[in-house]
């Protein structure tokens, strides 16, 4: 009996293909599936970096509350985010693009621009595509290549009990701009509104803060925030084998969040553990070495790197109030488990 | 005033994506968009090909006429494809997957075992993807990296005029399989019957072909044939600068065309021009070294070569039949511009 993929869930499928791909894997392959990017040796010291992210109107995005460049830079964004997290610099891109026959061929002009602006911002070159007619939603995928030296690669697996956890900038803003426009809320004008669309339409992946990380050598382990952190923490665990506890007041919320959770009846700590699209980064690495790492961070970058929890030994991820009492916080977005809820 | 994607057509909204993407390419960038592969300068004499390509339901594929292996099959096949066409051999494969929540996991897996067979198949591993719902059509998008020595790498761009034109196998199979798929024909039993769903289904890209093309340095451009030859062959002149003639009696259609073009009121040489995802390559060299190209593939691969015509100044093709008289091919599939006649 085969179970729809809304019932077997996202993680589920996802750990089937890497049993599937397994066998084929040659001794090329420094990473395979499973991480934020494949890693390749091609014969230097640096190894090529591989992924791709796709995303479907309807599901990442809709075309009434986003701009066609918009759906293109955050489409390359979430792989720039990618590299970024295996502490890389991106390479070149390609994309595949498939567009309803009724859509303006300005308006596909326009992604691809969204897409190369996201692209040239950090350094990459959009270098090829696909573009085919579709006869449902409009999908955007995106597959990017980077560059890393394999002695600074930073991967999921490598957290070890005691390890501090960490994030960068604060979490929560995108998810508030999704609920601005779920809730159709009209521009209060608040640098606060504007930042939250910002972060939802135009996330900014944290590559020089990747870098940063990376180059201290002081990291154990490192992913993006895409699906949102009480999504992403579990998968970080699971890859490095260990558990964790946030200590939730600890957790930045972004201060988007913060201002405009009330008007969206929504708790701010909600926001910043269960949204998705934050392309903040979180990272591992001994207790005594995260005060070096968050200055080196602030120093580089600008960008405020928070301890939020640590690693423990065991496979369960605690979330716990300021009592210390364990919390649930909802999980992020699951692309088949997730409702009518879910993202957008 | 913007016109929509099926009036500007899928050439056209190319030539529009090159010009936006070329203030972006880098140094780094040997080959940009509007090739088969881009390809990169990566520090040695080899240079990384990558390449994508995306099927759709209701465009590409039914998921009545093929199983979810052969979907994820030709998804791969489509890449690996493009990597021949540049004289290269294909390494790491990344695929996104878009699929609608009631998709039995299963048929899932079954994609991914198909995308996995075709890469491992020509010694590429699939080393990561993404999956994500769709509200809509089930979507695969495959992006496939390669490599080739760089004076080894074969362009559309490169045919001079006076060179001879030519192709590898014989064209017009997957063509036929797809008619029998439409008109619903059942199964004779004959060994064309099964040739042409197989070639459709199936379709085994020509890397043995290409590598003994490329390293025979005679050939002076090349590209694979995906949306058939007349609408391909433009493209490669275009690239080039050139014209083309077409002999049309020369052209070898495919046995499975030939057998069954008259059961399905079609003629077997418009199968073999019009006709996409043949996935033979088409390539031009001096017309004294066809011979030795030709023998060079043969010995091989066991894979004949046809010369189909010849390279001309200026920049039209054209199809000249028995008596020498120019004939208007139907052209191949355009993603936009085709109507209710066009693929699946």
């Amino acid at each position: 009996m085969s179970l729809p993929l809304r019932q077997v869930g996202e993680n589920g499928i996802i750990s089937r293909f890497r049993a599937l791909a397994a066998p084929g894997l040659t001794a090329d392959v420094v990473v395979g599936p499973g991480d934020d990017a494949a890693a390749l040796h091609t014969g230097g010291d640096r190894v090529l970096l591989l992924t791709c992210d796709m995303v479907v109107e309807g599901v990442h995005f809709r075309r009434a509350w986003a701009t066609p460049d918009q759906i293109g830079w955050r489409a390359m964004a979430a792989n720039l985010s990618d590299i970024a997290a295996m502490g890389g610099e991106p390479a070149a891109a390609v994309a595949s693009i498939a567009a309803p026959g009724d859509l303006p061929a300005e308006e596909v002009e326009q992604i691809a621009q969204g897409l190369i602006s996201a692209a040239s911002q950090y350094r990459a070159a959009l270098v090829g595509g696909d573009l085919v007619g579709s006869p449902g939603p409009l999908v955007v995928d995106v597959a990017l290549t980077g560059w890393v030296d394999e002695h600074l690669m930073l991967r999921r697996r490598g957290a070890r009990p005691g390890d501090a956890l960490l994030v960068t900038g604060a979490l929560g803003a995108s998810a508030t701009g999704l609920a601005l426009r779920q809730h159709m809320l009209a521009d209060d004008g608040s640098p606060e509104f504007a930042r939250a669309l910002q972060a939802h339409h135009k996330p900014r992946p944290r590559l020089a803060e990747a870098r940063a990380i990376a180059e201290s050598r002081l990291a154990t382990a490192m992913m993006d925030l895409s699906d949102g952190l009480a999504q992403d923490l579990p998968r970080l665990c699971g890859e490095s084998g260990v558990g964790a506890r946030v200590w939730c007041q600890r957790v930045p919320a972004d201060p988007a969040a913060l201002a405009l959770a009330p008007k969206l009846g929504r708790d701010p700590l909600e926001l910043a553990l269960s949204g998705g699209e934050d392309y903040e980064l979180l990272f591992t690495c001994p207790t005594a070495a995260a005060p070096e790492i968050a200055a080196a961070v602030l120093a580089r970058t600008g960008t405020a790197v928070a301890v939020i929890g640590d690693v423990t030994d065991g496979t369960g991820v605690t979330f716990l109030d300021a009592s210390g009492n364990a919390m649930a916080p909802n999980t992020g977005f699951d692309h088949f488990a997730a409702a009518a809820g879910g993202r957008p």
